[in-house]
């Protein structure tokens, strides 16, 4: 297994689970043919392919497992979804300002002729603003609303649950991306939204390899991800990706069926014990703080100094943080999500998101808080 | 090692090689972190990224390793392309007709604008018209010319080179999908292609990874295949499948290195003691016979009976063939490449793909002949 002590970047990417990798080894050491070939192994590689669609769909609470399109991930899957979405609907897709960078990036080129309308965010605890939302869908102004599960910068809990009953209600689409969700809290009622996009790299799964809900309509006939073969019912051409489908699910059934998904207060405590060293000691603002949020995530607002030294201060001490999502960091752009709660240009050159793991515990939270209060006296000397 | 003697579809799939495995574990257990962080593990899975990027280079006759962008495979790459082309393009984009059908799917959208053109296929060699593609580029009369360099179902040679060179000489772009093309021949003059696609599990790389290379231009810097985060300069968001492309370039870079490439005419002469016995036992028709071909690869025109009652008698035997592409096969649809090189519905109904890989050897296609032989005795009864 991987040395995950001092890893504190869960939410950029994860090491691959040990179930996942020995479903990929298996898989590809036996079911290496070709799912739509017609002979006999090819057959079995398809029956296995089905199988693992089926439990996909036990897992995230959907009735209809041929709802589930696999991807390359999350990206392919968003950035699919909000063309299709946008080019399927009289009225606007309602996005929140929060979205991960690959539903705001194709979001945004519609933002201008109004087939994308954008969801404020309340600075103060991070959560899109339901009334605004509420009184679109009610009034029936937009067609679809698509907001995130959980906040892959603050963490903080999104009320996609309370959105997809109101849009459900109303006769609006629903849309979330779940990619910090899955694998860190239960997934089971996901299966409520009409669109649910994923990714196997963020709970364990393995890269190159997501998929996307899609609503059991005629609507959704003429969706098409990548146009070339018949693979996924036409929706997604390309040879489908068997190992990487049976690692990804074989990755989320270990969490959903393990105890740690029970551990969420625990969890949550070692996580706030953390945070309160950072506030008490060194005078950090924890962003979100009093809203529902992950158990592993904290994205801190430092007392002084880029964030940039801190983070290569804390690497040298061998952990593992971040100025933002692995998106913005690598980029050195500022943060949307940063700018949707409020946060001046300064501040935002000094937060460090910390995002822990299944295995991180409350001596490894402790050695991290350490850690930052001896960066603290050497950028202060 | 996969059980292959008996496989004869590595056109459309082939089983992971060793070489490949190892790579993918070695990047699953070690470098696993995001290569867009910013900590020191990051930044060696970061320089792992890139020095495979390098060696790929150096594989396709690149100078420059920044032309590769990684993508999920030739299809999404195709798709991408296709698009771009078009919409950067003020003259049309000449695709050839036997195209796969991720480029066939795409370019047809476009079809009826005038913004895509089909070049013809000469019926009898299923080369494409290079007379007709030739007076187009030095005519001016198009952006671009895409042309695959060895076809998917006949295993014909196109004259890729060719065209890249007229192309070349008028300034006119040039695209091959290369994904039949890697791994059974040379590979280092790709490099002169303005555009390359590949896909790895068409050799041995693992499903879910391909590549497209990009002129190293200005035009390019506008070409974002996936939108999101700056992985790949911006040019395909999503968090980087270093395991996945590690694999993709061991496995290449394996056949490149492996004496088995140098073998070519033996293994023609393999693959052609096996139609020899086809036709004059049976009274097959190999398709672009005369053509130069892969080494691999046959199409048969089966002398009587639909293709899939002898697909499923040889499959009890253990053989692995297919009725086409896998992409075809699947859904059932008629060939295009066969309806571009005038086969007749009822014609199209008998062809059978026949593709042996680099463990094929003489007895296992004297076997796969014998096996022909026997169904043919079953079917005749």
């Amino acid at each position: 297994m991987a040395d995950t002590e001092k890893y504190f970047d869960c939410n950029a990417t994860t090491p691959m689970s040990a179930p996942a990798r020995d479903t990929w080894l298996e898989m590809s050491n036996r079911f290496w043919h070709n799912p739509s070939s017609l002979y006999r192994e090819a057959g079995a590689a398809k029956l296995q392919l089905e199988d693992y669609r089926e439990e996909l769909a036990d897992l995230l609470g959907l009735d209809e497992p041929g709802r589930i399109v696999f991807t390359s991930g999350a990206t392919e899957g968003n950035n699919a979804l909000i063309d299709f979405l946008v080019q399927t609907s009289k009225k606007p897709v309602a996005v929140s300002a929060i979205e991960h960078p690959c539903i705001q990036a194709p979001a945004q080129r519609y933002l201008e002729t109004g087939q994308v309308r954008e969801i404020p965010v309340n600075v103060d605890s991070g959560q899109v603003d339901l009334d605004v939302a509420s009184a679109w869908i009610r009034q029936g102004e937009v067609s679809t609303v698509s907001v995130m599960a959980a906040n892959n910068e603050t963490g903080v809990l999104q009320p996609w649950l309370e959105l997809a009953e109101i849009c459900q209600s109303h006769g609006v689409q629903f849309h979330t991306d779940a990619a910090q969700w899955l694998g860190k809290r239960e997934c089971v009622e996901l299966g409520i939204c009409d669109y649910v996009t994923g990714s196997g790299h963020k709970f364990g799964g393995g890269k190159g390899i997501g998929f996307l809900v899609l609503p059991d309509n005629d609507k959704c006939a003429s969706f098409h991800g990548l146009l070339g073969g018949p693979q996924e019912e036409g929706r997604r051409g390309g040879t489908e990706n068997l190992p990487g489908v049976a690692a990804m699910v074989s990755a989320l059934k270990d969490h959903e069926a393990s105890a740690l998904m029970a551990e969420e207060g625990r969890r949550s405590s070692e996580r706030n014990e953390f945070e309160r060293l950072l506030v008490a000691e060194l005078g950090c603002v924890v962003l979100g703080q009093k809203s529902p949020r992950l158990w592993n995530t904290s994205m801190v607002v430092l007392p002084h100094t880029k964030n940039l030294k801190w983070l290569t201060r804390l690497s040298r001490q061998g952990f593992c943080v971040s100025t933002g999502s692995a998106c913005s960091a690598g980029s050195g752009n500022p943060s949307r999500v940063m700018a949707a709660m409020g946060l001046d240009f300064e501040r935002m050159g000094k937060v460090i998101r910390v995002s822990g793991g299944w295995t991180t515990n409350s001596k490894d939270w402790n050695a991290l808080a350490a850690a930052f209060a001896e960066v603290e006296l050497e950028l202060r000397a």
